[in-house]
């Protein structure tokens, strides 16, 4: 059974500061469970109720950790759904501070200050669909360990490395190396016909409100648009931040692979 | 001033059935709002709370309704944001009823049980960019004239046709006219690959969770998949539905603009 400081702790993981005093994260339902018991994260926890676990018998027969039973209120108490759910897991933050990103022979993906979790979460599934191996977010997005985010990644975040640094030294790397950096305009190329091949490269992509800033602005070697086919004289004037990234991804990877 | 009797009325139409009793919706935000009156959408209030509108003296000069003054308690009553707006309006709904969707020589976009608000949204956003006129909803997706619909719509909504129906008569209507209906699946044809100039045809994308259901599937013509770039043992299983939606009017948009 966990003690009371053990549930006060653990429902504390919902505000970000409390996650890195104790350096843990809640994953949510079992879809996201079970991803992470597939992943090389370390688990502290796995809380279950008594209902849960009567109806899923078979659950965490092979896991690292043997489930506790919390009740109904202290599950409720720990997620951040409106339904709660019947299964739930405390999870140590992976520390990526000595990670060097390889940014040789792939695309990788930079996030300029995307603040929505759940366009976070969502970026990070799409991007893991792309087969992409880093996300580098800076350091004012939205922390990448924030319950909606994790929840909205289906379990992706668990895949590929989401590292949350300045961006400078990664630019810099990508120029020392003649990395190409692309980024997502409203008044770039057309990324239909950008003649890159797509085998390497950094896209970075901004928020919806202010898009890409001025700092990260003058490392950008191309920008890419994706063209509005609306006919109307009043148009949409943007993209969601993660519809965007998709779009892109994807010609980027049909593209690598004609070549 | 707006009477307590209409406060009420505009405060149920956060449920769908008052919305569909009194045919009315909420807009929010002045974004949303300004959207609303470029459109030809039936504007039935505009309200502003006092802070908001001394400090946007000019709003609503040339609009069809004068601005009306509610509190801020009464704004926040209204809203559906967690921070209420100084500006919110109430129009009417659409009578689409006797709309004929022309399926000719354009993409019309069918939702097969989308019931998640934020993904309905942006997925009339993204169909708006991509040129798309209609867009057709089964009966059991969620109202497209929910608040948060709307508000992810970002004013696409009053630009195409958002219209819930039984999509039985359109599949007809597709096959008498000999024109293709494309199902995103887990297991079709690549995108990049099928041979379709996409000058015409109707999209049908289904829920995450049931994918195209079996009523339905009967009427695809060419199953579409957008292939899985991760070389991991443990993938990724699908797409986040506005994603996929996204992906593949892109592909076929770019295909379309080739011929």
């Amino acid at each position: 059974m966990l003690s009371k400081n053990q549930i006060k702790i653990y429902t504390s993981l919902k505000q970000v500061k409390y996650r890195y005093i104790h350096r843990l994260f809640i994953v949510e339902g079992l879809k996201s469970v079970e991803e992470l018991l597939l992943s090389n994260f370390d688990i502290i926890e796995l809380l279950v109720t008594k209902n849960w676990y009567d109806s899923n018998p078979d659950f965490g027969q092979s896991a690292q950790v043997l489930p506790e039973f919390v009740t109904e209120n202290e599950m409720a108490a720990l997620s951040n759904l409106s339904t709660p759910p019947g299964v739930l897991a405390v999870a140590r933050i992976p520390d990526y501070d000595d990670v060097e990103v390889e940014l040789k022979n792939k695309i990788t993906l930079v996030l300029d200050g995307i603040s929505d979790p759940g366009n976070m979460g969502t970026i990070i599934r799409t991007a893991d669909w792309f087969g992409l191996k880093y996300i580098i977010c800076s350091e004012d997005s939205v922390d990448v360990f924030n319950q909606k985010v994790v929840q909205a990644s289906m379990g992706s975040i668990f895949r590929l490395k989401v590292i949350t640094r300045s961006l400078t030294s990664l630019f810099d790397q990508a120029a020392g190396l003649g990395i190409p950096v692309y980024g997502a305009y409203l008044d770039g190329v057309n990324i239909y016909n950008e003649a890159s091949d797509f085998q390497e490269g950094v896209l970075v992509i901004g928020s919806e409100s202010h898009g890409i800033r001025e700092n990260t602005h003058k490392y950008i070697t191309t920008k890419l648009s994706i063209p509005n086919f609306s006919d109307n004289t009043n148009k949409a004037e943007s993209l969601n931040a993660s519809i965007a990234t998709a779009i892109i991804l994807s010609e980027m990877k049909r593209k690598s692979v004609l070549f």
